[in-house]
This record gives C-alpha cells, sequence and structure tokens, in this order.
C-alpha cells in the first residue's frame, strides 16, 4: 500500500473511527479519487460497536424473547442462560477485536491510523509525533466519554460506567445503579434480567425526563416489576471502597462498596457489590487541540452542514456526540452522510442547494428506541416540547389494543401518543410504548419527516392482523 | 328497545355483519341520530373473526414466536403443545361465540337481525320472511365463500375448507392441500408447525403468483425447510372417499382420501387423511336478490364511493369481499369507513368533496402480510405490476442484514425491495421478506401512500439498531 511519504497528505482526514467517523470518511471519498484517513485510538467501530449499542442491545434481546416465549400457551421456555448470553454479547462485539471494521476501511479505500489525533493547525493533524495535512476536510468524530460526578470516594472506587455494564462478565449480585436516563434504565433492565438485585439512585423525581410522561411511568413500572428498586429524588454523597485500586496494568476490585445516599424515601447507606455510573456524558475533546484553532474547550459547535462554527475557510467538520446535537448513533451517522456529501460537494466546487446538504432532521424529527421492557420509541416532539417551540398542538394518546398485538402476546400491553400541528394537520411527534415496538417507530419518522396530512394517513391502511393497526384507532380517536 | 314496528325502517340497512358491514353501519351513522340494522345469517364479526385472519393468525404466530426463542443463545424453548394451541385459538375465536359483536353493535345503536337478507326491490331488504325499508342506504357486505372445484368426487369427499383448516381439532397426519395461494400457503405452513406431513398441490409454477419472485421463492424454500411437499404443475382429476357423508346434521369423516393427480414430477396416487381445498373463492350472493335491482349475478360492481354501479338512486353500496376489488380485511374495513362516510355525507346533503370520499388505495397503495415462515409484507405494485401500468420504474433490491435484524435473531434471513417511480422518485410498491417483516410494512404504506420523494426519505432516520435500518440501506443503495 501507500508509503509513509505518500500518506502524510489526504484529502480528508477523520479523528475518531467510530460509526459517524466512518461514514463520513466513506461519504467524502465515494464515487471520487480523494483518499481519506481514520485516525482511532481505540478500536476502528467505535463506542456503539464495542462499548455501548451493540453489547446493550445483545445483552437485552434475550431477556425481551423469552419473555415473549414465556407468555406464549404451547410454548414452554426456559432462562437466561447467563453464560449463554454472554458469549452472544461477546460474539457481537466481535471480542473487541476491529479487524472487520479496519478491514471494511481498507476496501472503501480509507487508511487507518492508530493513535490519538490532535489538531495542530489549519488542516493539519498530529498523530504519533507525526504531521499529517488535510487538503480539503478534517473531521472531528471522538465522541463522549462517561461523566463520573465528584462525589467523594466515587473515582476512588472505580465504578463501572456504561462500558463496564455492556462489557459485564460476571453478574454482580447487587447492584446500585446512578442515574436516570436512557443508559441507566437500559443498565438496570439487563442486570435484573440477568439476575442482579438492582436499585437505581435518580437525583429528579423521573426516568426518561425527556419522555412522555406515561413512557416514563411504564418504564418506571417495568423496572419495579423486574425486582429493581427506584429511588428517586437521591444522589450518592459519598462513596467507599478502601481496597479498589487502579494498578494502570489493572483494575483491583476492592470488593463491595458502600454507598452513602441523601435525599428520597431514605437518607441511607447502601452497600452494593458494584455501582455503575450513568451520569451524562462529557466531550472527548480534552486533547483534541481546539485551541489550536481558535476553538474554546467543550464540544464542537456546528452549523446544518456539520461546519465547524468560528473557524475560516470551511475545512473543520465535527459529526455525532461530540458536536452536541443528538447523542444517538443514527443520528451520528445521518450528519456522517450529510458532512460527507458537503465535502464531496466542496471539493468538487458543486454548490450546496440539495436537500441533502443540511442535517435538517437533528432538530424536531430525532428518531430514538429505548429498550427497556417495555421498549418506548420515539420520534420528534413531545408534546410538551412542541408545545414550548410555540406550536398549535392537538394529541391523541391510546392504548395499543389490537388484533395484532393481542395475537402477538396475550399479556401485550402498550399505549401510543400523536402530537399534532393543528396548523398543518401533521405529525409533529409520536411515543409508543410497548414490547418491541421499536420496530413501529419508521412509520412514525416517515410520516413526521414526510409532514403527511392526517387526511392521506387515513387512506394509508395497516395490514390486518399486524400490530400497526393501532394507528387506525390513533386517526379514528382523532376524528371522533 | 325498539319494537318491531318501529323497526321495520332503518337510515341504514347492512346485509352481512363481518368487519366490513359492522363498519359500515358505525361510520353510517356516527355522531347522528340515524338508525342502522345488520343483517348477518350466521355469526356477527363474520369470516374474519371466526374462520379467518382470526384464528389463522392464533395458529401460526406460536410457531413464529418458537423458531425465534429456539435460536436464541440463553433461552431453552420446547413445543408446540397442539392442544395450548388450539385453546388459544378458541379463545381468539370466541368460541365461535358472538356475545361480544353483538354487545358492541348494541352499543353503537346498530341492531343485529338474525337472518338471510336479500334484496327485495329499491331500498328493500326482505329478511326471515320481513320487509325492512332503508331510508338512505343498504349495504351489501356478505363476502365470499371457498371455491370447491368441479374434480369428480372433490365434493363428495367433503374436503375441508379454509374454515375447517383454521378451526381444527386434531391434526391430521397426512395432509394434501389443493392451492397456492395465501390461503394455502398459511395453511401448509401452520399444519406442517402443529405435526402435520403436508403435500401441496400447486396448478401453476409458483406459490403466491402475484408477489415479487424473491418472496415466491423463499415462502416455497420456507414450506420446503418445513417438510412440505410442493408439487408444482399438479392438480386433482379424481377424488375418493367412499364412507365420507353429510348427514345435513353432521359429517361423517369417512378415513382417508385418495387423490389422483395429473401433471407436475409425478403422475400418481396420493392417500392422505385430509385434503384441503384452497382454490379461490366465490361471491355469497347467490341469494341475494340482485336480479331484484336489476344487477346480474357475482361479484357486486362499485365506484370509488363503493355506490354500486347501474343501480339508480344512489342507495345501494357494497364494501368487502363481495365488491371484488380487494379480498382483503382491512381493505374491506378501509372500503366501509369511506363507505360509510359517503352514505353520512349524502343523507345530511353534503357534497363529496373530501378525500375520505374515496377509497382510492383500493387500487395501486394496497398492503398484505401473508403470515408464512418467512413472511412475506408487500404494498403497492410490484415491479412486474407496475411495468404492466406503464411507470417509469426503476427498483433496489436487497438482504435485510443490519446490527437490528442480527441481534433479533443469529439465522435471521430476510429481503427487501422497493419499486421506485422514477418519474416522480417515490415509492409505488415494496415488499419485504422474513420473520415478523408484517410490522416493518406500515413505514413503507405511508411513504406510498404519502408519495414522499425519496430525496426526503433520506431525511427519515431509522433508529440504530432497529430492523427498519434495512431502509437506510435501501436508500444508499439507490443513491450508489
Amino acid at each position: 500500500m501507500s508509503s509513509s511519504v505518500q500518506t502524510a497528505e489526504f484529502d480528508v482526514i477523520v479523528i475518531g473511527g467510530g460509526p459517524a467517523g466512518e461514514n463520513a470518511a466513506a461519504y467524502a471519498i465515494a464515487g471520487s479519487k480523494r483518499t481519506a484517513a481514520i485516525v482511532e485510538r481505540e478500536l476502528v467501530g467505535g463506542e456503539c460497536s464495542y462499548w455501548a449499542c451493540m453489547p446493550s442491545k445483545a445483552l437485552l434481546r434475550p431477556g425481551h424473547l423469552l419473555s415473549a416465549a414465556r407468555n406464549m400457551p404451547g410454548i414452554s421456555a426456559d432462562g437466561l442462560d447467563v453464560d449463554a448470553v454472554l458469549r452472544r454479547r461477546d460474539a457481537f462485539v466481535h471480542n473487541h477485536d476491529d479487524s472487520s471494521q479496519v478491514a471494511w476501511a481498507r476496501d472503501s479505500r480509507i487508511e487507518v491510523i492508530r493513535g490519538a489525533g490532535r489538531l495542530a493547525g489549519e488542516r493539519l493533524v498530529e498523530v504519533n509525533g507525526r504531521t499529517l495535512r488535510a487538503r480539503h476536510a478534517v473531521v472531528l468524530a471522538t465522541g463522549t466519554h462517561a461523566n463520573i460526578p465528584d462525589t467523594p470516594g466515587l473515582r476512588e472506587a472505580l465504578p463501572w460506567t456504561s462500558r463496564d455494564a455492556t462489557n459485564l462478565h460476571e453478574v454482580p449480585d447487587r447492584v446500585v445503579v446512578v442515574g436516570g436516563g436512557v443508559v441507566a434504565c437500559e443498565a438496570a433492565t439487563w442486570l435484573a434480567t440477568l439476575g442482579a438485585r438492582v436499585t437505581v439512585l435518580v437525583r429528579g423525581q423521573a426516568l426518561l425526563g425527556n419522555a412522555e410522561p406515561f413512557a416514563r411511568e411504564r418504564v418506571t413500572a417495568g423496572l419495579t416489576a423486574a425486582g429493581v428498586r427506584i429511588l428517586f429524588g437521591t444522589e450518592p454523597v459519598r462513596v467507599e471502597r478502601p481496597a479498589a485500586k487502579d494498578t494502570g496494568e489493572g483494575r483491583i476490585h476492592g470488593g463491595p462498596v458502600t454507598i452513602e445516599v441523601r435525599g428520597g424515601p431514605e437518607d441511607s447507606v447502601l452497600e452494593a457489590d458494584e455501582i455503575v455510573v450513568a451520569a451524562g456524558r462529557r466531550p472527548a475533546t480534552a486533547d483534541l487541540g481546539l485551541g489550536e484553532v481558535g476553538l474554546p474547550d467543550g464540544y464542537v459547535e456546528v452549523d446544518d452542514s456539520l461546519t465547524a462554527r468560528g473557524v475560516d475557510g470551511d475545512w473543520l467538520y465535527a459529526v455525532g456526540d461530540v458536536n452536541h446535537r443528538v447523542a444517538l448513533t443514527h443520528m451520528g451517522k445521518y450528519q456522517a452522510r450529510v458532512c460527507g456529501d458537503v465535502i464531496a460537494a466542496r471539493a468538487e466546487g458543486r454548490p450546496l442547494t440539495d436537500l441533502r446538504f443540511a442535517a435538517t432532521a437533528d432538530h424536531e424529527q430525532v428518531p430514538q428506541v429505548v429498550f427497556t421492557s417495555p421498549e418506548v420509541a420515539a420520534v420528534g416532539l413531545t408534546e410538551a416540547a412542541a408545545r414550548r417551540a410555540g406550536y398549535s398542538v392537538d394529541t391523541v394518546e391510546l392504548d395499543i389494543a389490537v388484533a395484532g398485538s393481542s395475537l402477538a402476546r396475550d399479556d401485550y400491553a402498550g399505549r401510543a401518543k400523536v402530537v399534532i400541528d393543528t396548523d398543518t394537520d401533521t405529525l409533529l411527534g409520536a411515543t409508543f410504548v410497548g414490547p418491541e415496538v421499536g420496530d413501529q417507530l419508521h412509520a412514525a419518522t416517515i410520516a413526521v419527516v414526510g409532514k403527511i396530512p392526517l387526511a392521506t394517513l387515513w387512506h394509508a391502511v395497516p395490514a390486518y392482523p399486524t400490530i400497526s393497526e393501532f394507528w387506525l384507532r390513533l386517526l379514528e380517536a382523532r376524528r371522533a
């Protein structure tokens, strides 16, 4: 392949080889002779592939399926065999071997450079003491790290972050999860499914604070039914695990951890075998050299073309979690597709006049699935967000109780809500809660993004007897 | 309630109380003081509820779920317990007791009249020797019957129709299914799943003749893998079961049936314990009095407002299978909603100017799910149908192989095809094949009915990692 002299210059250099970085590189050079490099300090494939989406969903799916099978007359189902589930998880994270991703990069004519990339000036990236020059673009795609709060003793106790929780090798007996967001709810779900006794410490008064109220309530009820103890209005104020030690070569576990808790129904001291911190994220930009190009520390602000604000010359981009638009893999990849197309157009002197040169769906049309039990699938604006944004809003909310849902499982319990812009008679958002509603979501996403009037949706007939027939009930309820 | 003198006249009289008839009656009187009657000779709820969709899906769902559970490491699943599956099926058909449907009718202010309804002139319906008068509308919703071909000995052998196959109480050891359409494929699937040795006699060279070729092939492969023997290019030419007898009070089974088969790889004589005829349908109009209003025998032709053609005065309507537009429950209900709205508008002297007064989706935007293993979910036009209709067509076809599908089950195998109108850059149709793709379909239905340009669909981001990410692959493939 290329020698080091040839590779000192690339058309496009991407720092961070997660899904967003990979897509930005691939789209920026697709169908051209442009060259690209991805600089990656860990594994090509990124957080999502090894430490987030993939392992968490691999841990969650067997529990969901077992629950469905157990509730179906005629099937006798047992489980979970924890070792089998963990082995399947290991297969999904390729045992932390990124060679298939590296092969993908090679096949896509993208050079992979191992090391921590750092901006060294305009269009310059430093890695392993070597300076690379980008002819057209540098894309920042370094993502985020788990945030560990400054609670006394917490860092020293070597708490689990989401990375440890997704990559667990043994299921701790007693686990305390700190946080009430998506990561906390999903981790509590799989830990409980795999046999742990889980307590969740939530600072606020609800899980999934940005979700529709009924979604928060149902996830809370689902976790509680799974044996998870949720303590609202609480936070750890002191953590102790005296023997824990990070030797640099490995972490000494240190045995049970003691957590002093403030607030909530019980001001008390909890003892657990593991503590999982899911208390937000911080940008992975500390050593990225943002100052070298005149940018402040922290997240990298971009416009809808994913071009960094405050940098001259349209050469610096940021995609994925690091730009703080939407911290979701699929939206990072979406931004990356737009970003790659923008880079390609600018490199070829084409104007940015097409729909595809702006990440318009990032603002009010974002889909997300929370793989709890029940699942929460939502797209666009919640009622509260729509009202805050000044829309003229109507809503319909009802149970998902149609022939298809009853057929799917005897204990099916689901609920759906749509948020309607009464000025245009279109959907601003939708939230579905229930078993496997994640795959019901794309219909709503298409309706929201396509801004299809309800009068037209009336003619989009759900096939009988599928679960999607609840769409008919929603439209009928709106008419009535 | 009303006395017989009062009930001799209704605003709306519906003959046939299946899902289409029920919806037509309900929509025609909704929000008004109008009166309605449903005349039903069997069970209110109709074919779908007791003898078709509901029992067939109740028989199919456990097999699909067992297959998913068996292929998930960490779960140990056994089954099927045939008695448990049949009992669940019985629950879904309410043990052929229609009291819940009758209660629904009462709550909806619809009078149920038991008996065979028959047209007796303009706006007149005769039932049980009594004549009812409709002030505004008569709606025909009598559906269809299974067609039994004139094969020598076949009728005398008392073959099973779809009704018997969905309501089986014991699983026959050896079954011959005659037909290659949806009913034949689904019946072969559940019979094989429940333990029968099944042979399917298909006159043509493919199952599901109107489906995309890859869908036909995959259903054929799925049935074959389930142990079903499919003999293409064959048909029964003589059937014998000497002891079979319909006494009027019950059917004497008559033991094994001998079927002489012509064509295919083996011209031979098959012996089976049961023969299932799934060889099309014929309209249930023989005793409907169509001649009294000047209509020919057979299906009742209607326009998009569901008004019968060839009858003066806009008072006669037909919805559901009997109008021969689309023989699917959900489309019959859709027609019924349109029909009910049209009746209401005409009764109130309002013009039919709204989108909702025409069953526009009946022609080229019909969704359908075939609950075989794999499932087939399709909406709109196939490539062949689109070309026949003169559209300027492009297609994308690819395997459904995304993170979400791998997570769903290790053995996930699916395929998707979209048919694109290159003049408008919109979808004309889509076909998905794979486990549980039925609930992927509504996204396509909305895209097809909403005529959303692909450039806009690009911004409808599938949530990661759901199966719906194959939408991204389809759009990427189209771009490439």
